[in-house]
């Protein structure tokens, strides 16, 4: 049984609390299982230097831990650069911006900031799947107030963990297991069963296709769940 | 009248959640009007250079405001020095250090963590008060586990802002009364009615002896209303 | 009795040298016992961008101390930051910009530059006291080559700072004492009597009402005789 | 037709030069069309903080670019970030990790040097096929010198990009493909057909499975030859 | 005799790939002794800031070491300076600018980059020797794609090392003899034997002029050997 | 005529102010026409990472511009780095290492930090002439304090700047001179006419044999009577 008496193929609990914020115009605090993250969206009519006169909008995303979000007190990164937290945060951007058509945003950036609040695994995928959310909530106020015509989303989007841990594939790792996990899989996925992106890595030894496949299985129906939470908290 | 109806001297509506994070010894959300913080008391065995071998302890303070604090998205500090947030953190942990009794934690530094959830005026003075609460469950804990023998807090504390507005004396501004202030006062105290700190800052012009006095008192109000709620929210 | 002789309400010896530099428009090197502070005010034609199109001009202060000016080397800040002068300049250019009416300058930005040659206390208040010294100078100058039209100032300032040792009220402290003080007070005035800035700090302890008045008081008189030194430098 | 005349499932030239460099313990220079980098290997013996007192070793990776090695010169990443190279030499640490059994190299630190000297594609993956000849070089070499008892490398290891183009599935994109791909994947894998890593991501849209299970087949391809190419430069 | 058998007089092999870079307009691998460099030239349509406005060109260099060029790996400057690669960049810009006409550039800047694959001693020499090499390589590509219309290079220029290695003066220093040597002189001339720069230094003591007039002729006969051996590189 | 009416083959006027600080051991100011610098010299028993366990000491500079120094307000180097500083450090440190002998000051490490309060030209060049004097008056100390057993200054030194500005060979070259030259050189000697370092570097263009002679004999005329004015200084 897992630490948490969760089957191998179940989520944790997840709440999300609709714009949580006054100052952003879209925003969200995901709580998921222990681990919490506020999204938050914004936008400005400015795009990156490569993106001039190109009439397309752009989506960046930034991602970072409060020092007293882990149970050792983690570091501001003030001065110095947190590498894990890079690498997170070009997975959130590209992963978000493979839903959106840049044409209907001219000389637009959005901005998602995935601050983790509270880390217990996951935090990743779930600053991905609330910052659809977020990003959705934005889209919504831009077109009520017309600064954009059409909707740019062209699908959902949400993202879940899975891994091999004592030789079991399990879904949606907390913490604890993610720190004994074999392999650890992260998997981005849209509403109809498509892949934006998928990373596995094997961290204490390599992965046999079987084992994959498996995991593969568990995330798709991760995804699908998530996708039905993402609809009915946007529906409410 | 003010611009939220407020009476000159009324503080904003205040609600602290205890114990708000799990990975942190002691915390709490503090919510003061629109504002609102997260701070996190956390400690390590080990003390900064100057102080090797003295056997005493040491408190320090960080803040920081998340980037969709504020109505225009605020930078992260990446690789910046935020010299508005240096200022900000120093205060708080000056603030906090005269109070403690550094030789009852020898070997000891304690980080208090405020970080700025949304921004509607007085994070500083909120960072503080909320500052003590984080501080006060940190110590019982080090207590009840035994890794201090006696409490090292020698009094309570808070803070709150007043400020001049149109050639009134107004206590507690909101973000839209401190842009428009002439004169900004932080005020530190404890529950005797002595000072820990005091700035007072003329914006926009300088500021006569009359209206200083009727800021002191404003704010002397403030603190005996905030020590209480402190209070209260500590026997809880 | 002091550590210098000195009487409990008595400044140290002030020497003021006008116009030290010749590549900066203003300027002056302020002694004030054995603290000495090179003091410089320079203009740009350039505002920060939060001005730009407002019509009126910026003051801004930067401070720093030469790795020789203390009795332990201090490093240079090539690469980090030094929070102490960070909230420091801070507090100079806020003082100063209390006394400018910045619709006579618009689209400039003055910068003073104070640079502590050794260190013995009180260098932020010599900094502003000197300060001011540097930036009439300059404003003589602007207004001598008609690059103004107005004297943007609209009244002196000093600082001084003073202090708690052993239980008595002390006027400007010396390091020596500055070390010891269990509560610490700066005080930047106008010649009308008028508040620019207060910071009282209790370092060790909380601070009583008539302690404070107490410190007022002294800072007062302080004030009143740095404006005559003031007058007199500048009238030479 | 691909633009270099190959076949869809074809990989470019490859040619290594081992032990390319006097001063490093294991390096080779991999040329893999116009792609040119040089690889290093080196030892020291000291373990990062995290490892202190585990009795066993590391290794880690760094990545970068050569100025002049991109078409549009390329600014050194002197106190800026390279985020993109964050992420890479992540990958490359974490798959070289994979194979690696740390209890046989206690108290010691491998690091990886990728230098891209020329860019055209691939070059992630050139840098991880390339870093396996360069680590097993080295591997030898502590053996030989009886620094080290037992091979701690598990298996052999290479990488591998592919992508769809055109709705076409390439393996290992030039960069011209690789600028026009919808789809991109990067993969990891050893001589028995196991996963070390994948990394898909679609970015210019999500990927349906049928596509992703073709990128796999070709990637397999594609990881059994580099492994023949690997064994033959090391049988040399 | 010296550690490799030359004579004291006598250079090391130096061989030189000419466009050894696609991606880079011009470029040589220069292979001197057992130091390896990589030398390219770029341009671009802009001009430095002090420039601006001026109608003339520039040309600016960077020099780098690889982590693996050095026996005890050399850490990347990320984040830190490099104060001897500084130093050395500085006098290959300030070498190759002394033999280019700007007016003939004009709003054109050209970066040299000297990338160190392996040092074994005369890397600054041998960078500006390359970079010579690589700059006439630009310039005749520049000519003949007529992006500029006459040739803004005024002479020819090489760069060799002596010094003083137990008491004897000798030419061209290797790492082992320049590690030991009492005293060390770079230096930069042309073809017609003139003085673009002279650099000694006494490391271990002072020099004499009949040394320092030893040196001056050992370095005259070097550079006429380099002209003679860039002259028929670029022949080729 | 020079544009201050100088001889070809004069120095300006040189002022030094011996033990001008009271914080440092060793200091002096030094005025040299309008050029003005603050040197001064500490010490601290401890020495670089490379050289522990050598019972050897060591000694380093570190050279910086006060912003007002200049015409154009410098800016501070915070941050960035001042890449000329770097170069011009590093001379001052290496030519006052090549008089010392370090078997002598085992385990210390000697700073010397040249502060230019204000710049005519020949900055580097009274660095090191001044921080000798700083030097010899921070050893007199370390002896007569018994910290050190003998004097481990080898020789005196000076240094100078010449130049060819107009087709003639100028000594000590103030600032607009020196924008003008043809060709800058730094001499660096000891009282016996011995060189410690020459650098020159022709700025517009290469320098001739005859010239580099001319400036190496008014440099020398210069070194002799520096090393005279130092003698009495130090003899006061």
């Amino acid at each position: 049984m897992r630490v948490d008496g969760r089957a191998n193929d179940e989520l944790r609990n997840i709440r999300v609390t609709k714009d949580f914020m006054k100052n952003s115009a879209g925003s969200c605090l995901i709580e998921w299982g222990n681990t919490r993250i506020l999204v938050t969206a914004n936008y400005e009519m400015q795009v990156p230097k490569f993106l001039l006169d190109e009439g397309r909008g752009w989506l960046t995303a930034e991602y970072s831990m409060l020092p007293g979000s882990t149970i050792v007190r983690k570091q501001r990164e003030r001065g110095k650069t947190d590498s894990r937290g890079t690498e997170i945060q070009r997975l959130i951007g590209r992963s978000l911006r493979s839903i959106v058509d840049f044409e209907k945003i001219p000389g637009m950036t959005i901005t998602i900031d995935a601050d983790v609040i509270e880390a217990d695994g996951g935090t990743r995928t779930a600053s991905i799947t609330g910052g659809y959310i977020a990003l959705k909530l934005l889209v919504r106020k831009l077109l009520k107030e017309r600064i954009i015509k059409e909707d740019p989303l062209k699908s959902g989007l949400a993202a879940v963990s899975c891994g091999i841990v004592k030789e079991e594939a399990l879904l949606d790792l907390c913490y604890r297991e993610d720190s004994n996990a074999i392999a650890d899989m992260n998997f981005v996925g849209n509403e109809k069963g498509e892949i934006a992106e998928i990373q596995i890595s094997g961290e204490k030894r390599t992965v046999r296709d079987e084992e994959f496949f498996a995991l593969l299985k568990l995330a798709k129906k991760g995804i699908a769940e998530l996708i039905e939470i993402q609809r009915s908290v946007l529906e409410d």
